[in-house]
């Protein structure tokens, strides 16, 4: 990334870089925005929920993919956005504030930034986060690129939708894609070139690299009286027992509602000679939502039924998770330190 | 830090490490804490302020000095709640929450994330955040050590104080150590082994290791009437021109008021060859506050006056920040991305 006579946070300093950013990072009004020691924002019914996430080059992006695929700083701010909004969603509220810490090595090119800050705001302006302001935040220097965001919202009804509320013969129920892109990553991590790629595939990587949580979903489901909901962000199975787990109960997938999924992933799956069913079933960063609900009648727009809650068959060894009524032991997703 | 047969965050993963962190952060009762996709805190006067701030190994911290002294985890996270909760502190709020993110790289010892836990919570108890809950976080793996903490409080008073309130004719005060924090860096910095350290010289290095913001006194200069305020970080002089270019005023430090802080820093000083003034006027992270008030007489206790806030004498040149009536151009102070 480094080149010569590019103009670099290390020449600009705080100030300097401060003065680029500040005017492109755009969202709702806050009471009181950038600027002060700390910003302050409402919470109109005397209460806000509260999530933060990090991203990390290497770890959680690259700026070089195998494929020769370059990441634009614009798709690090979405994607920053993106997943702390996700979490937001899955409690049923909408986000009201985000701030933003970001650890920038002394040779990143401002333009990277400034970027980075125009991704940010247009993921809270295109994903409808329509009452989100963007708060304020921290500039540091490291040795690797890292941006961490710390989002509040306020709750759609009196009561936040728990993990923990699913209860036996809730349906399950997803709203967004499962697995694409869990296949984006899998394509940009390919050694095939990125200019082979084809549209269907382009639209894969798209979803990873700039994934479109449904963030009126998660007040809708709240209102609608889900039981229980989370983020999608480590995979369907193993949210799914994270969910079973929370619970006390068994979660059991029907694999035959997913063929719209494989279908959308199969021509990447047979380009890298991948099973499209890890992906579904495996895949993170998808960030729609999953949640049970009374029954299938009370599912509002964009959800689908994916499964059923069960009572615990396994009495002390605790929730399990079933494909197709067959118990599964696999705990396939994603683990920040496995590997 | 590596060293062979010690447990790691890599050999523990994602839940394993979890498990030995959560018992250890303990705060005041959140509505709703850990575990779930965000954390829900009360606002009781239906808004709270936000505040974000990373620490990153080798920039603002190591884990083994020049003088050989090693960070401790415990260090760096009282030090992370510290320097929150003073931007909180410095609103004339009292802190509601803590989010915590960490990045962390594979070989870290287990037990050092563990101590990290347990300086973080024993900051938020011992500089008297009592209603502070350590609400939730992130784990992420990175090349180099890094915790962000975004930190929400509650005002005290119907409305925040501002940095941009001081009005010319009020007094300038500050609550708290002036140069201590970088007088303890630069004895870490030096070559002088800390085992030569007298004792007054280790509580230097103690309010460089576990900085004290004064907590209760934000709240109190709020409902005293302070017309602006903010957290001493960056510096007497910088953070004080801030002060003045967000106010539209002069200030006017009298050094005569220094003395008690020079005296502190004099020995480490003469050992170190440096002028205990520029650790006063340009040193950062003691997280004291500065604030102006109408008179004098408004001081709360453990505020002393420093100087004057003077009409603005430049006209169209902007404000001016003056040392003993002398104009000074020094903008001495910390900057993230210089050097």
């Amino acid at each position: 990334m480094p080149e010569t006579n590019v103009l670099t946070v290390g020449s600009l300093g705080e100030s300097g870089l401060l003065a680029r950013i500040l005017p492109r990072l755009k969202g709702a009004p806050a009471l009181l925005g950038p600027g002060d020691d700390a910003a302050l924002i409402s919470a109109p019914d005397g209460k806000f929920v509260i999530t933060v996430d990090t991203l990390v080059q290497n770890q959680d992006f690259r700026l070089r993919w195998p494929s020769g695929f370059e990441s634009s700083g614009f798709d690090v701010g979405w994607k920053s956005a993106a997943q702390n909004l996700s979490d937001v969603n899955a409690m049923g509220a909408f986000a009201t504030s985000a701030v933003i810490s970001l650890t920038l090595p002394h040779d990143t090119p401002a333009s990277w930034v400034e970027e980075l800050a125009e991704g940010f705001s247009a993921a809270v302006r295109d994903l409808g986060a329509s009452h989100c302001a963007i708060a304020g935040g921290d500039l540091g220097r490291g040795s690797e690129l890292s941006i961490t965001a710390a989002v509040t919202g306020s709750l759609a009804t009196e009561k936040p939708v728990l993990r923990s509320g699913a209860r036996p013969g809730d349906v399950l129920a997803v709203n967004g894609v499962l697995g694409v892109a869990a296949a984006g990553l899998a394509l940009l991590d390919s050694p095939v070139s990125y200019l082979e790629w084809t549209e269907a595939e382009r639209v894969l990587v798209f979803g990873q690299r700039c994934p479109a949580p449904p963030l009126a979903a998660g007040p809708e489901a709240a209102r609608a009286g889900a039981t229980a909901m989370m983020d999608l962000s480590d995979g369907l199975l193993k949210d799914g027992r994270r969910m079973a787990i929370a619970s006390g109960v068994d979660i059991d997938f029907d694999t035959q509602e997913m063929g719209q999924d494989l279908e959308r992933l199969a021509p990447a799956a047979e380009r890298l000679q991948r099973n499209p069913m890890d992906w579904v079933l495996g895949g993170g960063e998808d960030h729609g939502l999953l949640a049970t609900f009374p029954s299938a009648e009370d599912l509002p727009q964009g959800f689908r039924v994916i499964g059923m809650v069960k009572k615990s068959a396994s009495g002390t060894n605790g929730p399990l998770v079933w494909l197709d009524g067959k118990q599964t032991q696999s705990a396939q997703g994603f683990d920040h330190f496995e590997g």
